[in-house]
């Protein structure tokens, strides 16, 4: 099952994609809640699926719709940082042995097909690509054996960062919530309709339509099961909590010279069976 | 105005403090937001408080009530590391030429005369007393001059850390975001009650009635103006966002040998006009 969030005829609502049409939730029950949040904190996936599967009404084409970020207020956005080695290496650091975590605010997130904004105070804008994990069950202290059991879906993510605000200071966080810099889609894919914790996959990052970043998911340091039971052992993870798991190679600031994203620029991120999250840059308009 | 969130009859409520009375908001108006969150976004504070001056109904003995975290779903809860000199220091690092930033989940709060949590994984669980503001107004790009005036109020925060996971990595997050770790209360000062920016006031942290911090609030080195200033240059500060402004010198883990809390000890954090923010630490039950 795909999910989106998003807004039509002025409303936010979400949705279940079929092709390029989507079936709004509030048209298979009144009684499913109206987030994609509150419908994994209520459990509602399977009767979902079911509600879907006897949908004989109206849908909508995808094409007149507006995508908003996936989920728009989670509990915590937990990002992760140098998760593939060779990403850590061309920025000069060791691989980690422990995760690099920092969290995203809500103001940050921006949609698929949305506007990544280049702030008026650098023109140090990066592109990250990633995938992110949302968790469906409340977990504490979860074992990795029983890790992917919490685990609702999976989805695109572009980290996008300003790099000299990243670096001001120790900490990565002020550098990662520039406003409409996170970009968070285009949809929720259900875990049963992709491997195991997504391993065998490849993710690619392409600005303008060239190749920038091609990783393997599989050289994931600390890989999906890995960081739940890590993160768990410190914190709840709840119902629409995303993590977002890390960016291979290829990033702007590390090539020689540097690439920085733009005003008029296209930046996609691509997963086999995730899709791909479109976005645009701009310049902030004050 | 002193605001709380509180529980009551088992249920989630707000309320102005006056001595040792809480008048319920949802006695004054049916019309007031349910949440100080929404009371800021709604801009009530001025209604409310000429509500509370007509007042003649029935009021709460403080000691029926039980204090919930002050907001306990804020947009963000930024928090400031290394913000006065003398910490930096007896940390072994160097006073910060930028803020050093880094987010607080929900999950991580607890409420005045609450509960702050030693995780099984660690026994290094450190006080941190400091006082944190309060957005009243949204803003992006405020100048210094005007920043105080998108500051609602003022409060405590305990910013309990668990010193050996903020360490095992570059970023501190983690070690931050222990489940019942951020104590946040007990209520929200308005800001004309108290010396604007908080100037000229000092901060202290008692654990189990021993002094252990007594800082000045006046050695910030990025005092209230400049955080407003310098995250709004980044990222839109919403009604309901905390900015939790750092810790002076004396903590635990900083001493000879060191002082980590532990099951039974009580920690008192204390400004002139904010009162004091009491917590009990105990061990965490699985």
């Amino acid at each position: 099952m795909r999910l989106i969030t998003f807004i039509n005829d002025d409303r936010e609502q979400i949705g279940v994609r079929q092709g390029d049409r989507v079936i709004p939730v509030s048209s298979l029950s009144s009684d499913l809640p109206g987030s994609i949040r509150q419908l994994l904190a209520e459990d509602c996936l399977g009767e979902l699926a079911r509600k879907c599967a006897d949908f004989t009404g109206d849908s909508i084409a995808i094409a007149d719709i507006d995508y908003r970020p996936l989920i728009p207020v989670p509990g915590k956005v937990i990002c992760i940082g140098r998760n593939y080695a060779a990403h850590a290496a061309e920025g000069g650091a060791v691989a980690p042995t422990f995760p690099e975590v920092f969290f995203r605010g809500t103001t940050s997130l921006t949609a698929h097909e949305g506007v990544i904004v280049r702030p008026q105070c650098s023109e140090m804008l990066d592109f990250e690509g990633e995938f992110a994990f949302v968790i469906g069950k409340s977990c504490r202290h979860a074992t990795e054996s029983k890790a992917l059991d919490y685990v609702a879906g999976y989805t695109l993510f572009n980290d996008a960062t300003i790099r000299n605000y990243q670096k001001f200071s120790s900490q990565w966080t002020i550098g990662k919530n520039f406003d409409s810099t996170g970009a968070f889609g285009p949809e929720l894919v259900t875990a049963d309709e992709l491997p195991e914790g997504m391993t065998g996959l490849s993710l690619t990052t392409r600005l303008n339509g060239q190749l920038m970043q091609d990783g393997q998911i599989d050289d994931l340091i600390f890989p999906v099961r890995s960081l739940v039971a890590i993160l768990s052992e410190c914190m709840t993870l709840e119902p629409g909590d995303v993590i977002v798991t890390g960016t291979p190679a290829g990033v702007g600031f590390a090539r020689k010279p540097p690439i920085w994203m733009k005003a008029g620029d296209t930046v996609e991120v691509t997963v086999d069976g995730l899709g791909t999250l479109i976005n645009f840059v701009q310049d902030e308009v004050q």
